[in-house]
């Protein structure tokens, strides 16, 4: 038997969560059934994409259920098996986060093969975000040769990967984020023009100085003011991937609305929202493009890390204050 | 000499445009010079894109300047040729609209084959807003089997085709009209649920009610309350061909913004705005599949005339109050 601690969803957050909204459990696992693994998870993620799934409505991903255990991705090892394609100490990827270990049908966890990366790397830069990064940026986006690159956020998780693939190959590069030390990141990675969105008041301004003939592609993390400004400093034929849209998740009603969506009829713009999962079949030219760029150090990837089940709450709550550079991380062991 | 008369722009409108905006003067045209052709209008258009022209703005096209006479699709009849590839009779067609008649170079105008349509027809359902329909549809919404189709603003000029074609080609069409006697004319066309919009108080509901599952596809002429509308009742991987937005385009502000945009992360929507020229390519194919339908009986327009180029203006401002069924043509000779 295997002592466990897990976060439930408490209550539904209505605008932004609080720690109210979660509550700390402790299960006792039973031994693993027939065809069944069990696992100490070693990392788990928090993602923007999760609060979502904490309203009850129907999305691409059903709703969490109050009482239970939360839901993401993880990465363990087997502790016990009771299915001969599992043994001890394999180290194994799941959707089983928010919780210390657990009890899965073998066919619900993908041993995870390392490659000489941290194992924490395939909850970020080597797995859903930065696959979310390649996927948009090279084919919702359909980067090409001579695009300027806007992407917001550009310090979290999926930016970080936009702003250094587009660098990679050969683009002028604008990104925002939010405070010095993540502008300073963003300058470190080889951003051509990094733009504290705390500080510009005008954010279509600061693009345009940055960019005075417009930008090409728009990957967007942010929404709202960052959107306007990307619709207002488009060329014709920009494309715009549209990835998540931060500032709005925890709005509690339908907002100010996009304004200067009108500019898309005459600058014949693309806007194109994605979920990584739809293109799944990007994932062996990502694979090798990501460990031949990482190889040669011309890809990196910062990590911020709390440490416990306990916390991971907080952590789910640092995204939504920018408390994360890079990508948000909980240790679980 | 030809006396000719013509509309010019007194005064560049704010909000919606006035009679005042707009004046009538009479020149006198002397013999075309070497090169040159004289023609007689005989229909001008009057199109909700040309608002756009009256502001002082960079755009796809070039602003109109105050003094001068505005420009437009015409079609007319050669009455002078100076130039040996024209000869007086010939039926030609040109941007020289808003005047009754004029000299150009050869060059800048071109001849017109009608195969039996009346020449008007150039202008509208066999000219620029029939070929709108037909790459917004066809290839900008990239309309495929089973697609369920909303069309905004379905009884006017490009919504009449738009709704057509969809019909043609066998698919569930849901379409906006304000008015009882546009409502009437898009259940003529075949069309599975017209919407008054003036009457609906929740144009999602409204469409949701005419379209249980979803639309697939939304052609945008109206922008606003309509774009939200689509935005809401969309399935996923739903494509927006952006044409236009006319309840948008008299606005003296940003205004409130298009709320629920966010939508189209999660409901992998693509919204594309176009401008016809961009589809030029296309043209073999517009007149081939027209000129079927046509014959075949499968494809009908109407029209809303004004007598005389005095009457210009009228026309041009009955496009923002609903004034026209069909396209809204001036007749000049």
């Amino acid at each position: 038997m295997t002592v466990s601690r897990e976060i439930r969803l408490k209550s539904r957050p209505v605008g932004m969560p609080t720690d109210a909204n979660f509550e700390l459990a402790t299960v006792t696992l039973p031994d693993p059934g027939p065809g069944e693994v069990q696992v100490r998870n070693s990392w788990m993620t928090v993602d923007p994409y999760m609060r979502g799934r904490m309203n009850d409505v129907k999305s691409y991903t059903p709703p969490f259920q109050i009482g239970e255990a939360l839901q993401g991705g993880a990465v363990g090892e087997v502790i016990a098996s009771n299915d001969p394609s599992f043994k001890a100490g394999d180290l194994v990827q799941s959707f089983f986060g928010w919780r210390e270990a657990f009890n899965a049908p073998a066919a619900m966890v993908q041993k995870l093969e390392t490659h000489g990366l941290p194992p924490q790397a395939f909850l970020g830069v080597a797995g859903m975000p930065g696959m979310t990064a390649y996927a948009g940026l090279l084919r919702v986006a359909a980067l090409k040769d001579g695009d300027v690159v806007f992407v917001s956020g550009g310090a979290g998780a999926v930016g970080q990967i936009v702003a250094q693939i587009a660098k990679i190959k050969g683009h002028t590069v604008i990104a925002t984020a939010g405070g010095a030390d993540k502008v300073a990141y963003l300058k470190s990675l080889g951003v051509d023009h990094a733009i504290d969105y705390k500080v510009e008041t005008d954010l279509t301004a600061a693009v345009l100085r940055a960019a005075p003939d417009g930008i090409d592609v728009y990957f967007d993390n942010v929404g709202g003011a960052h959107l306007e400004a990307a619709l207002n400093a488009a060329r014709p034929f920009g494309r715009f991937a549209l990835c998540g849209a931060i500032s709005q998740y925890n709005a509690t009603d339908m907002g100010p609305g996009i304004r200067g969506l009108i500019q898309a009829v005459g600058k014949q713009l693309r806007l194109e929202g994605f979920i990584v999962s739809t293109h799944a079949d990007m994932q062996a030219a990502f694979v090798a493009d990501m460990a031949k760029w990482i190889a040669e150090g011309k890809l990196t990837w910062q990590e911020t890390v709390e440490d416990g089940i306990a916390r991971a709450p907080a952590a789910f709550l640092k995204l939504f204050s920018g408390g994360n550079l890079g990508k948000m991380l909980v240790k679980l062991s």
